[in-house]
C-alpha cells in the first residue's frame, strides 16, 4: 500500500472511533484519533464528553498506558478533525502533540471554529512535524456537520424524523395499532434519539400520543455517559399538556421543558444552543410543526420511515397547503431497510 | 448436488426464461421450460404470445432443432407451470410430452385454470412419467399472479404506480420541472408499461400532463412482439379531453380509448379483460382515481417511487379524506434504488 492508501485506511479507523462519540460530545464535535507506528496501531481514542480529554489526548494516554510512548516520535497521529490550538476546558492538543514529538500528523476536517481554523498546521509545521490534511475529508466533515452549523450559525443541527404510510400519512384510524412502523424502525428511532441533545415535539403529539421520548430500546449499544435528551414541548398553552403525561412524570421529568407561544423557531433554537448546549436537536412532531420548520429552512437533516401500508387518510407527515417557497432536497439520501419498512435519510438543502 | 438442489437450479433457469414473456402473453400466463439431460440443457423456450407455441413445445422444438430429440426419453422437462391438458389455440402440452416419452416432468405452479388444474400429473403419471410438483412454487406463482387473478375473478391484475415526493405529493409548483423523479425512475416506468396490456389514467392527468403513455425509453430491452398497451382514459366528459392530446394523435392513437362516466371500476376491469384480453393493467393516475381503486380493493400491486424532495404542498399521491375501511398492505415489499429515488413495490392485501 502506498502512503495515500495507508492514510485512508487509518483515517477510516479514526472515523469509526469518532462515531462512538456521536450524541455525547455537545457542544464539542465528535473526534477520533489513532497513533500508528510501522503499520501498527499503538494508541487510539475518541472524544467522549465535553470536559473530558480530546481524542488526541485520549490516544496519547492509551499509547502511553500500553508502553508505546517511546515510539511516538517515529509515529503518525491520525485525527478526524484538525487538532485544537487554544485552551478551552482542556489545554490545546497541539501542545500535547509537540510534547511527544510526533513525526507526522494527518487530519481530515479543518476546524470550523474560527479560533482554531488552519492554525494547527502552522504550529505543528514550525516544529518540524509533517502535516497532511483533507484525508477522508467528506467522511470527517459529515461527522461534524452539526458542530459546523453550531459554529457558523449559533444554532443546533435539526434532524426531522417522520414515520409515514406509503401515502405520506402519520396516523391510522383509531381502532388500529398506534404504530405504522415496525419494532425495528422504532428501535432505530431510539438510537437516533441517542444521537441528539434534545427532542422537540408539539402539544398535539403530547395530547394524542403521550410519548416518553426516551432511549429505551436502541438498536445499538448506547454509552453510559449518554444523558436523557432534553424534551422540549412547544405549545400555545402549557396548561393544555396533561399533567400526567409521561414526559412530565417519569424519572427524567427534570429534562422536560414546556415552551409557550414561540414566535421564532430560529430564536428558540439559538436559545437552546446557547443555554443548554444542544448541538443536535431531533424534531419528532406532527405535520404542522414539521412544515413550520421546513418553511423556516430549519430542517437540516431528514429521516423518513415508510411503512408498507396505504391508509388513504389521516394526518399528513408534512401538512399541505401552498408549496414550500424553497423545496427541501435530500442530498445523497441513504436508504436503510428495517424489516418491511424503508428509511430514507439525508442532509437537506433548500432550493 | 442432490436431486432437490438440481431441481431448484433448473427451475430457476425456467423462471428466468418465463420472465422474458412478462407483458407479452395475455390472456395466457408467462411460462418457461428447459429440458435437461445429464446436467446439460438440451432444449429451452418460453411462451412468447397467445397463439404461438407454449413453453414446453418451444423447448421441445429447440431441443429437436439442436439434434437432441433422441435424448428426450432420458431427460427431465422443467416447466414453471403445470402443462396444459386441453386443446386451446394450440394442442395440449401433455400430448407433446407423452409423444416424446420424457422420463420426468418437474413443474412449479399448479395451473389455476379449472380446466387444467392438477390434471397433468395424472395424465403423465398414468403413462409412467415421473412427476414432481411445487419446485420454486413461490417464484413460479409470482410469475402468474396476474393470470391467477384473471382465472379466479375474471378481471385484470391492477398495478398502481405513483411517483411522489417524500411527503406523499405528486405535483410541484408550476415554475418547477414537471417531474419529481429522475430519468432512471421514469425509464423503469416505461419497462413497467411493457409488463402491462393497458394503462388506465384519468381525464385530469390528460388535461394537466398530456402524457404519451408509450414504451419509449425502457431500462431493459423489450420484445419486438410487444404491442403498445391500450390507453384507457376515464373521464366524466369525453369532450374535455383536448383533441390534440398525444394519446389521441400519435401513431398509436388507435390504441386509445376514452371511457365516460364509469359507474363501477370492477365492471370496467371485467369488460377490459373480456373484450380486450388485458391480463394486467397499469393505473397511472392522480390521487383521486388511485384512491377510488384502493377503496374498491382493486389495486393488486403497488409501485411507489419516492423522489428525495419535500414539496410541502401540491396534489396528494392518494387523495386524503376518511381512512380506507380496509388498509392496503404491501406484502414483502421489494425496494429498488434508482439514483436518488427509491422504489417500493409489492403485492397488496387489504386488511
Amino acid at each position: 500500500m502506498n502512503t495515500e492508501d495507508q492514510d485512508t485506511r487509518w483515517m477510516n479507523v479514526a472515523v469509526k472511533l469518532a462515531e462512538k462519540g456521536v450524541g455525547l460530545t455537545s457542544p464539542n464535535p465528535c473526534v477520533g484519533a489513532v497513533i500508528v507506528h510501522e503499520n501498527q496501531v499503538i494508541g487510539s481514542g475518541f472524544h467522549e464528553k465535553a470536559g473530558l480529554p480530546h481524542a488526541e489526548r485520549k490516544a496519547i494516554a492509551d499509547g502511553t498506558a500500553r508502553g508505546n510512548a517511546a515510539l511516538f516520535a517515529d509515529s503518525t497521529l491520525y485525527v478526524t478533525l484538525e487538532p485544537c490550538s487554544t485552551t478551552g476546558k482542556t489545554p490545546p492538543c497541539t501542545e500535547a502533540i509537540l510534547e511527544h514529538h510526533f513525526k507526522r500528523v494527518v487530519y481530515g476536517s479543518q476546524d470550523p471554529n474560527p479560533r482554531h481554523r488552519g492554525a494547527a498546521a502552522d504550529i505543528l509545521g514550525r516544529a518540524g512535524i509533517q502535516v497532511t490534511r483533507g484525508i477522508l475529508e467528506k467522511e470527517c466533515d459529515h461527522l461534524i456537520r452539526g458542530f459546523r452549523l453550531n459554529m457558523l450559525e449559533g444554532r443546533p443541527w435539526v434532524i426531522a424524523k417522520s414515520a409515514m404510510s406509503l401515502d405520506g400519512r402519520i396516523s391510522r384510524s383509531p381502532e388500529r395499532s398506534q404504530w405504522l412502523t415496525n419494532e425495528k424502525s422504532r428501535s432505530f428511532v431510539h438510537t437516533l434519539r441517542a444521537e441528539c441533545d434534545a427532542i422537540l415535539t408539539g402539544g398535539n403529539t403530547m395530547r394524542l400520543d403521550n410519548p416518553s421520548l426516551t432511549i429505551r430500546k436502541p438498536d445499538r449499544p448506547v454509552s453510559s455517559l449518554k444523558e436523557q435528551p432534553w424534551r422540549i414541548i412547544l405549545t400555545h398553552n402549557a396548561a393544555s399538556i396533561p399533567a400526567d403525561s409521561v414526559c412530565l412524570t417519569d424519572e427524567f421529568r427534570d429534562r422536560t421543558l414546556i415552551v409557550e407561544n414561540v414566535s421564532s423557531y430560529l430564536e428558540l433554537l439559538k436559545n437552546l444552543y446557547n443555554e443548554r448546549k444542544t448541538g443536535t436537536v431531533l424534531l419528532e412532531a406532527g405535520g404542522c410543526l414539521v412544515r413550520e420548520f421546513l418553511k423556516a429552512g430549519l430542517v437540516d437533516e431528514w429521516v423518513g420511515f415508510y411503512a408498507p401500508i396505504i391508509t388513504g387518510g389521516g394526518a399528513d407527515g408534512v401538512t399541505g397547503g401552498s408549496f414550500l417557497e424553497r423545496e427541501a432536497f435530500l442530498e445523497q439520501p441513504v436508504v436503510s431497510i428495517f424489516g418491511s419498512d424503508v428509511c430514507i435519510r439525508g442532509d437537506v438543502s433548500y432550493r
